[in-house]
């Protein structure tokens, strides 16, 4: 069977999600399934916990990995740790934080919620003044995204930390690690992060299916009074199984279970931080190219610029989702639309995943040609120039290679 | 990357779940990601939703595609149709219906636990008391498996609903239909189901991932006002998507879309009722084997035997488990382990999904090998030669091939 | 297992061949072997060898698909047309015709050479003094490469035709269209081309492993006669096996029929017009890219461009291999290198099979900083904009996203 | 795409050749081509050249991968070592030596013929009666297949070798080894084998298209003044290419390189010895079922007996092309056809490659189905019993799962 809507040669995957699988992965995916109760699939399964904990960075967490998407991550990382009625901080900065809020929402959290325009990141002096003012710890959870996929804005995520230790709150630290772990810097047990949680679809270049969500002792510790309603999500089952080693409460996805073994194999390959340094070398590159065309960030400050997606703010007159459909349409590219508060001003370029310096670079030409399409005043080339300025001088020999 | 524990030739998966995937589903879903945004994916989608209904049998129900297993579509069943504390009659037979009583219990339903002892069917007389002295309706919802895999008992539907409107008995009717649907006779229209689910990975052939629950209208109507917590496995979220055309709320899978797109083309192209016909076909050959084995099936009445899979009772000096992993480590033969209160005591032959004849009657030799190996005298060849007697008057031509 | 040297993201494939595979070929073609002598084999093959006619424009002639490379391609045509001492008119304008000459000499034919300087087109005057002065039809077949991949020169066979005719000259006209048919426009019946024949990892865009070779009736009837020795490649164990309808006189790559099934289902789907248009652009956008760097090609005239690669000459103070080298150590990209003549002297640029206009520009960008690199002073993002300003006026919507 | 003619399940695919492929190997090839002449493939193909020898259990030898079938193996065999005119003696014995000695005569061999009736193995008794009587050493050559794969007869070929040496004949032994070569007990090194050939598609377990030639010092070096023309199957060219360390004369098929990496790893996984022991089971247990049935061996003295094809013969008033047509249409099993002299009269049961136990009792189930339908009097399960009882005895535990 082809694609539904077949196109000649490759699409240019470059949305922030799903992404890109590696020829590898997709042949490690590519079998029949198999009994998880055999001796095999728990002896894959021990080594997947063990090494999932190197990317996200953490030697005292306890990992999970739900057959869901980053939703039910989100769930399983709330409804284990809080009580209904509990209150949370939670920062609005994006649809995708918009969308946690309103999951926190509806489990019946009282959640306290700090607005930042879109394109801005969390408003950490709103949160110290909350911290400030909460002596009597009514503040249960902190809940962040590190990087808001909706604006390519990255959080702070150490500068929360330190703010919990000076006032020495006790309040969890939840994070949506979704497009940011397994590419950006991202470190649970040095910044104290108590659950992080990313989906399989984004920078681990997996199918969508798995939602990891990392505990640490004190989210553990915290999940044996947390009176939030929850069985498929609960932690508890897993424990159970994990102490019987045979890890599954219920039928996992063989599949992507081999999935994850190949895409951590290749993780460690590249090295876990060169695999970070490519996107900040992806990331940098396609901001220079948006600054060739003439165009803004819709992240406003340089502190928040995210390495895994960039939105690209277009003039009043353009209309960004006939960008993306254009794209598809004609140059079987696939770029990330605006969404909600920036439908129709931003599209989206995602680049995280297994992706590298060539495959960006046929994006950002496409880009080109599709502004041009679309009425944009572009210089042809002038973007990819850009790119192609920084990359040339930073882009390292492949190792296996030299 | 070869099988986590590999050994020569094609392992005989007679497990009841996961099941063997047809290769060319396999192919299918061999393949990159791509954005669920484009207009692919709601067109493939769209035809899934269409042609999923026809597997349940169903033209006015509604159905769902969770990213998630079995059990999390339980748990979307019943959250969405009923409210805290409302009174369920449960149906306690086995260890998934007793798994899911567990669920039904923790999400904090007042269940009414109908027991009947292991082998047995649902007890439809009690319920017929029940329903009988509920004049005033507490009961909101019948719970019931429709085939209890622990046991290999198939309960009769189509009496739950003569007894429900017997009574005029306004009680949700929903069903796990988890190791039924796609194999054994079910028709949610006729039968009055209002919510029916199963997982990808049974009856469908497929890898574990999607948990696909079909409403009945009542049962849309019920999910207006439960009250029940949720939010993952909210159809709100679906139903809301699905009028934008765009129909997913949060990543879908790709790949498991373009494998359910092929699977449902092979059950279309062998025709639903032969792939029931072909499942009923080789479950009376197995359970000829077990009694030219001198075994006893588990389950009591012929009733309620199933045509997916057998739970083959040993006798006391044999422990069952041994049979399995005897099996695993000689035979390359996946076979089901007794679960909880027949642990040790039976072993299960899954004979579900896409399977035919020849696999099943190497799965039967093998058995019988592992037999003699455990100590049990069995006649070699006695057990296949009665199921092939069976098979050999039943089996059809292949119709492609006439 | 990964690539046998791995490097993140894709490999940018730019080899004049073999090619990139799309997709759903490769998954096509993922499956096990199947009994050749059942009937699904002949049906399929029947499809195949009716379909592929029209990849050659033919519909008198006789194709024949040997399980072999280009290389046994030409050995068939040679052996089955011609006896030893047979004196024929070969043209030598680069490595691959270099290559079938030496097997003319080799298999024992009196070759009649016709040199060029490498970068220039067959010497068709050359040609036509041979015949003029031939009256006596001592020449016996006319060998000669429709397109010469190692120095990108697409040679006028229509004119080669046309003097044949103008002479009455009955010499057989064999053709090798191995980096041709199916990506430049090919004519078999219209220009009386005796045999043609290509590899299927060329524009066919499948693995290697298929020499598909089509005779005339002409061509046919010289084959009763050739006394050459051949026993593999000879076509009438062929025609013998096609007679009683099973096909294939020994056992055929099954993966290879399915992936040549699925590899025209998407020509077809494209319509082998627009493929041929599609090379005919990004053959015109290499050009303008080269031409921007301050490159000269290989291909000394224009009426000789190839539309399938492109031999890019580098200055006399750099290595082409070194340029080749390098994108693949740094850059994750596969480009031809000079061979022969002109090693050291040019890099190619395949731009054949399954490809599109965003892959181009990706290896495009790719080779500017290659450039770069090895110390040409080029503009980063010239040849881009150069290629792209032509593309965004030619490239049109993929048809069946409109 | 499905099979493209689909029935439900798996195929049991007992032809002998081409077999079923494991799974791991079919994931490896799941691949895109790649430039052949990068450093990646000739890594990899050196590590193959070297490890394919174990193969063969040669260290002197020298390997040639050719991209073709064993009926272009065999003509790579005699050209390289042969001169048009050389005498050679060649044993008829079934339809593949049959087929081989019709290339040799079409070559222009002078070809000594000895005959055997089909069903018994070469006449050795004649071949010592002309090498006595050739002193003058006209004979150039012994051709000579281990395992006739139309009969199932195993010639004994360490005894032509010791007649050889008896009267020091300096004949080079050429060998078919297509079906016996990584299956049944091969030595080439111990037995002075001069020329040893195998094709991918049989005890190999890939897909066609791999001819796989060994050479000893001594064919080598006939090689140089063998006269017969060539140029496709010249070991010449491979040789110079080894030489330069590129590998590769004309293109390989990628995946075919990446497919054998894997099938060697499985097999060195497995062990060689343990994989000739595993047919040895299969060979020994389907002649017991056989046997079981009241039928006939094909080969008619057990020294012969082959452990990877049984050629059953049939009473004369059934059709034994009725029988492998109805195991298609009714138990999707593929069974080999009697040929020649005996189609009609055998089916044969190919149970080579990558095979297990029960694979080959669901395929003797299925026989004896079909021979049920077509008439013959079996008892169902006689068969299968008799071949369990066997390998109930004789399967050891697979070492992995111990």
């Amino acid at each position: 069977m082809a694609d539904y809507v077949y196109g000649p040669g490759r699409t240019h995957l470059f949305v922030p999600g799903p992404v890109n699988i590696p020829d590898p992965v997709i042949r490690a995916m590519s079998r029949n399934n198999e009994d998880y109760r055999s001796p095999a699939i728990p002896a894959l399964t021990k080594t997947l916990l063990e090494d999932v904990k190197q990317i996200f960075k953490t030697t005292t967490g306890t990992p999970f990995m739900f057959p869901t998407t980053g939703t039910g991550a989100w769930e399983s990382a709330l409804t284990n740790t809080l009580s209904p009625g509990d209150r949370i901080v939670s920062f609005s900065l994006g649809q995708f934080s918009l969308l946690w809020i309103d999951q926190q929402q509806r489990l019946g959290f009282n959640v306290d919620v700090v607005e930042s325009d879109w394109g801005y990141g969390a408003d950490l002096a709103a949160l110290e003044t909350k911290l400030r003012t909460d002596s009597s710890h009514t503040i249960k959870a902190i809940c962040i995204v590190h990087n808001e996929t909706a604006t390519g804005v990255t959080n702070d995520l150490h500068a929360v930390r330190k703010l919990l230790d000076a006032y020495r709150h006790p309040a969890l630290l939840l994070v949506d690690g979704v497009s940011s772990i397994c590419a950006l810097d991202f470190r649970m047990d040095e910044w104290g992060v108590d659950v992080a949680l990313t989906g399989s679809q984004k920078a681990l270049s997996l199918p969508t299916g798995l939602g990891i969500v990392c505990a640490s002792p004190k989210a553990l510790e915290a999940s044996k009074t947390a009176k939030s309603v929850r069985v498929f999500f609960d932690w508890k089952d897993y424990l159970k199984f994990y102490k019987m080693g045979t890890y599954w409460p219920y039928t996992p996805s063989i599949q992507l279970l081999y999935g994850l073994r190949a895409g951590l194999d290749l993780i460690f390959e590249e090295g876990l931080e060169n695999v970070i340094k490519r996107h900040a070398r992806l990331g940098a590159a396609t901001r220079l190219a948006v600054e060739a065309w003439g165009l803004k960030n819709c992240t406003q400050k340089e502190e928040n610029f995210s390495d895994t997606v960039t939105a690209v703010v277009v003039p009043a007159y353009i209309d960004s989702a006939e960008i993306v459909k254009h794209a598809w349409k004609r140059y079987n590219l696939s770029l990330g639309l605006g969404l909600n508060k920036v439908a129709g001003k931003v599209f989206r370029i995602g680049h995280l995943g297994n992706l590298n310096e060539l495959q960006l670079l046929g994006c950002l030409s496409g880009v080109e040609m599709v502004l041009k399409d679309v009425g944009y005043p572009v210089k042809l080339g002038s973007g990819v120039a850009a790119a192609a300025a920084y990359l040339s001088n930073s882009t390292p020999l492949i190792p296996s290679r030299i």
